[in-house]
């Protein structure tokens, strides 16, 4: 087979095929797991606190210390979450994600809720995060931020390319970056506790801030909430069990535990030295890369922190590019959406998901301006509402299931369920106005869609099913079938459709439409001296249409002649450039569009190749 | 036959078709073809004043007299055309066009440069008329400006629609506010003029103006040339003899004499009020709406005078919608343009060249945001160098034919000829910079254009012509065929296909792309269940794709087995919705590309109906 352009760009971008015997081989170590699905959780800290410090700065320089306090809550928080997760991932060893819980335990409406809100939070998980990573670059250089929208998107497409590569090569390459990010912040971390430790750092207070907003409880849970952002990605380990070697479950616990802990000593290091460093937000700069700086100075490692944290953030969107498509799927499966996001393209790899996963996280970053703070509000919502039904749906679980340590394991669950579900409330309240607005009308109609494409395809199955078909009934043959070769005069392109027209029919005739009355006889007497057999009618046009007597005639050979089946065969000249096609088959376009849809007629295009 | 919506909307739009055996009615007297022909013409009155007068205002308050005798040289010029005109229109009663004068005289390449700079100047002249006639509206209801380019837009689908009627009913439509134009410019000059001779009325002299430019040849020269757009529109009647009531030369030869007689009078008294009423262009009035308060005050006969400038103008781009599709279809007839403009819809007009002159006008009212003055340096290079063409033609008419009286008339046409050449060269000089070199730019690309679709026609006509063919060699029937069908499950919507399969051929194979081990089993037992007759082929994919083995194994049916013709049905889905196109026929249409330009290859779809 020769490949064309396309293929040829595909294969060079994406590689060649992987034969599906090497399936089985495409599972991940836990050191590689934690790579591919913690990227996500860990580079949330690189934003979190900033989202706390520039909330709780509206109130002033003073109201700035709440963050030590607000961080060890969402600690908390994180642990019960993960107490939570644990439990799915060993009472769910084939994917325990939010759908799949929700769904089997709590009903469809449930399980389409928590998919609806994962596709939108996977949809910004990439855009935030791409955002931040090229955030982080433009606060080492500032003269990029001018361009930071079209780094964002060549970002997003290099990560488009790389996961249509498949899931093994991208561990491979993602491990890199995660890990660099983890020393470069506990070394940051560590030499900053140090040096305060030592008495070599004392706290910088920061100046005074203009206070826009009084230090109400109200702005405590807006600035709680936005630091929940640092939650997000945590949810992804439990969806990607499968992927894991085998122990699979206990494999995937291990690799959470790991994550959480590093999560946490992060993300309360960086808000507790921000604090201590007096950090108050920017806008061209970020606080990780103040911190850096007030750490280091603008030395080498400065440089690693930015470039490493700009790598795990580009690379967290990673964890959706593993989670959309393969979400999507099982929604395909389960028929809520349409049926090519269901099947693996030749790299073993869910292609459609992963494409329209980068066009609309692409479309994000152009509609907000990669701005990390406008999309925020937007983030989170879904997650945490995911995380409620998840939960919830596994204490009905345990209910249900009723083995021993029901009570316990129920309790833990409910547990989560109640403080996920809190501060689900606590966000859209807090942040409604913000944008979170957005989300709370995206999620009914991604519902709504759902719902009617399964309703369609249960309908179409009803249609098309032979159950209670009577095997007779089906064929009729053998049928009368007329074939109709409209012609626009004499000419070589004519006889290979001619003879194709004689191959598949006994009944063949030509059609003329008299435009002009003085060319008819020349065609009558061309069409007797180059072709026998096959009969020539001149139709005639008062109205000058050609594609009315044709569809006229046809019509009647189909309805008065009673004729079951009507070929009718159009040449076609396929000219040698594109442009060319704009000199030719304008009657043939035309004449097909009037057919296509007509009951009992087959249009077949017969080309003539020019050169 | 049911019409669609698409056609209830045309025939609503356009009116029903008019048989061919009306064509000779539509035919014009001379007062109709006078507000026909006239208005473009006539209508330049409008704006040729108020660009002579802003350029000369550069030059100071004092440099504006000078438009009296710049517009008396013009009137020179313009009877210098009529009397050179009247000799093309008795030398060429069936139409003599600047193409065809230049092309039968001068040559294929003086005929295409004649073509290229009518079709651009037919173009302008709807985009300029439309623009003047909105700048009339607005001047008279300043509120409306903002809204001009929406205005001009709606004026634009307006004639379009109303030419795409026909003609006959265009003129009864158009002769209204030509005559009303005419009556209400010659009220408004008898009234200032007899004021004036009168001594109600006394000079005003306006105010001091800023000298921006010295007085120079040049600067009077262009001048003249932005009144030359007085003259644009004059040709219109050599080119629509054909259309004018017998004896049609005579007939319109009268009705450009009463046209030039009308055009100078209004032009020149318009130019000579405006200077005794010390009217001075500015951004927000036109000039004639100026002298039009001038002389009346803002009284009904202003609105009157203003609401007519209006009528003509905009339906003075009716003169380019009766001349560009007659143009572009004697260029489609030979082989210069697409065939599909040579044909004439079925109202009798040629509607896809109505449809592109609207398309293209429209373009440029937006590019050129409705201003008259940006469009006005592109306009007119193209009718100059038209008239050029067409009278040097003439002269070598005359010397050619060599009948009694020949050197009296190639005398007449040479000094037309040389008068507009001067005036083309003058005007690309005095102008290039503001506009007119794009127009020399366009010019040589559609010549360029014409002569690579003339040598593609030629070229594909040497390749399909029968001559010198041997009958023999044409058919070669009986012809091996082998009929494929592609399936994805056993369900009804399969049947129609199978059906049409054994109708068009005897060696009919049914294929099955394995994908899922499982499935293949019960696929197979559900075929010999249902299907008698037809064997089943199970392909192989290793990669998972449902493309590639059915073209492997189609190709191998034509090469392998050496099928002269391989037909391949393909059965498709035809939701009642559009949108649900989306969840079907997504491998169909991967296949349909796939093979469409395969040698031997033939595609057919047979379509199932869901409700």
């Amino acid at each position: 087979m020769d490949e064309n352009i396309f293929q040829l760009t595909k294969r060079t971008l994406v590689g060649t095929p992987i034969p599906n015997s090497e399936a089985s081989h495409q599972r991940l170590s836990k050191k590689k797991a934690l790579a591919t699905f913690s990227s996500d959780a860990l580079s949330s800290v690189a934003y979190a606190t900033e989202e706390i410090l520039m909330v709780l700065m509206l109130a002033g320089a003073a109201a700035l210390q709440y963050s030590i306090p607000i961080s060890l809550a969402i600690i908390t928080l994180l642990v019960v979450v993960y107490i939570s997760y644990r439990q799915t991932i060993y009472a769910y060893p084939s994917g325990g994600g939010a759908y799949i819980v929700a769904r089997e335990n709590l009903g469809e409406w449930a399980g389409l809720t928590a998919a609806a809100a994962l596709l939108t939070d996977y949809v910004l998980t990439v855009a935030v995060s791409v955002a931040a990573g090229i955030a982080a670059l433009t606060s080492a250089f500032p003269s990029l931020e001018y361009h930071n929208v079209l780094l964002c998107l060549v970002s997003i497409f290099a990560l488009t390319v790389m996961n249509l590569r498949g899931i093994k090569e991208s561990a491979t390459i993602f491990a890199l970056p995660t890990y660099a990010f983890i020393i470069g912040v506990f070394a940051m971390l560590g030499l900053g506790s140090y040096e305060l430790a030592n008495g070599t750092f004392t706290h910088i207070v920061p100046s005074t801030l203009a206070i826009q907003k009084p230090l109400t409880v109200f702005l405590l849970l807006r600035a709680f909430s936005s630091g929940c952002t640092a939650m997000t990605g945590v949810e992804a380990v439990s969806n990607g069990i499968p992927v894991f070697q085998h122990p699979e479950s206990r494999n995937a616990a291990i690799t959470l535990l790991v994550m959480v802990f590093i999560l946490s000593g992060m993300f309360f290091g960086i808000t507790f030295l921000s604090h201590y460093h007096g950090i108050v937000p920017t806008e061209s700069e970020t606080v990780i890369s103040q911190l850096a700086r007030s750490v280091f100075g603008t030395s080498r490692m400065y440089y690693f922190i930015q470039f490493s944290t700009m790598g795990i953030l580009i690379l967290a969107a990673n964890t959706s590019y593993a989670d959309f498509p393969r979400l999507s799927s099982i929604l395909a499966q389960d028929r809520f959406l349409p049926r090519q996001f269901a099947s693996q393209g030749d790299r073993l790899v869910f292609s459609n998901g992963i494409l329209i996963l980068g066009a609309l996280s692409g479309l994000l970053i152009i509609l907000f301006q990669a701005s990390t703070h406008a999309l925020i509000p937007l983030y989170a919502v879904g997650v945490f509402l995911s995380f409620t039904l998840s939960q919830t749906g596994m204490v009905k679980h345990w209910l249900i299931e009723h083995k021993p340590g029901w009570l316990g394991r129920s309790a833990i669950n409910a547990t989560g369920a109640l403080a996920t579900g809190v501060v689900t409330l606590v966000f859209t309240i807090t942040k409604f106005s913000h944008g979170a607005w957005i989300i709370i009308i995206i999620i009914p109609l991604f519902i709504y869609g759902f719902r009617i494409i399964k309703a369609h395809y249960i309908d179409v199955g009803k249609q098309i099913t032979l159950a209670g078909v009577d095997a007779k009934a089906l064929i009729h043959s053998p049928v009368k079938h007329a074939v109709v070769l409209p012609i626009s005069g004499i000419h070589r392109g004519l006889f290979d459709a001619l003879e194709y027209a004689r191959t598949i029919g006994v009944d063949v005739r030509a059609l003329y439409v008299e435009l002009d009355a003085e060319q008819v006889d020349w065609v009558q007497r061309e069409w007797s001296k180059w072709v026998k057999g096959v009969p020539l009618f001149v139709l005639k046009s008062p109205y000058r249409s050609v594609i009315s007597p044709i569809l006229k005639y046809i019509e009647d050979v189909r309805d008065v002649e009673h004729c079951d089946i009507v070929t009718v065969i159009i040449p076609e000249f396929v000219p040698a450039s594109w442009w060319q096609n704009l000199l030719h088959n304008q009657t043939a376009f035309l004449l097909r569009a009037a057919l296509t849809f007509k009951k009992n007629v087959v249009v077949t295009s017969i080309r003539y190749h020019l050169k």
